[in-house]
């Protein structure tokens, strides 16, 4: 839980404190990456969407029963202005039921600069098909 | 064509002004409301996302050829500060495949304020289980 407590100066240590957050299973580090707004949305692959503090802390308190969600984000495009940071992410679970199969998570995070420093005011996870495309940032091949 | 002329000083006339060219499959409507940047993204139902003008542009073209995509955007819930708009809403298709169906559409756009107005720098959609759920704003049942 301690990584949750460190200053949040920059979009990158939310979204990492996100993360981290979710690996650990911490409800109440994860619930204050959130902004303070009733209009926050999140959406689980698959999933209906939900709306307000209420509903996506208890979508998450049911996912924790099972333990620590495991997640490494890859292949960030990311585009912001001096208020607002629109990441998109590849969802990497690793091991999970997605793992090197015929899909792959797509997730959106949005953080807003509010009076508090950096805040998430949504997450929108969904499923894409095939696997996990290369990343195109990859070293070039040299021959 | 008209529609997409009109000056677009909020973010509520630009959403509007895509669907309106969604609705006219106006791929140069469509394409002149998105920021001028590299990293725009847009996932459409069920696919993989893509990044840039060229993908974004070739996929709506795609999509045109079959004609209009008539989308109403509803059940909106929206977050912003002085320079971003989060919007998420249920997108409609009216009589396409999904209506009253099991599933469907939620999409999360993201607009940014940029020197040369609103735009928009990401849509993604996905596939929601069940039907459409009632609008929590609807008038309250009286007895």
């Amino acid at each position: 839980m301690a990584k949750s407590h460190k200053p949040l100066g920059t979009v990158e240590q939310v979204e990492a404190a996100y993360y981290d957050a979710l690996s650990h299973a911490d409800i109440e580090a994860l619930m204050a990456l959130w902004a303070e707004d009733d209009e926050i949305v999140c959406i689980h692959p698959g999933a209906p969407r939900l709306v307000g503090h209420a509903a996506i802390r208890a979508s998450w308190e049911a996912i924790f029963e099972r333990g620590g969600v495991h997640i490494r984000p890859v292949q960030l495009h990311a585009a912001h202005n001096l208020m607002s940071a629109v990441h998109n992410v590849i969802e990497d679970v690793g091991s999970g039921p997605h793992e090197g199969g015929d899909m792959h998570i797509l997730a959106t995070n949005v953080y807003l600069k509010t009076p508090h420093g950096w805040r998430l005011t949504m997450h929108h996870a969904s499923i894409a098909p095939g696997k996990m495309p290369e990343a195109q940032s990859a070293a070039p091949v040299l021959h």
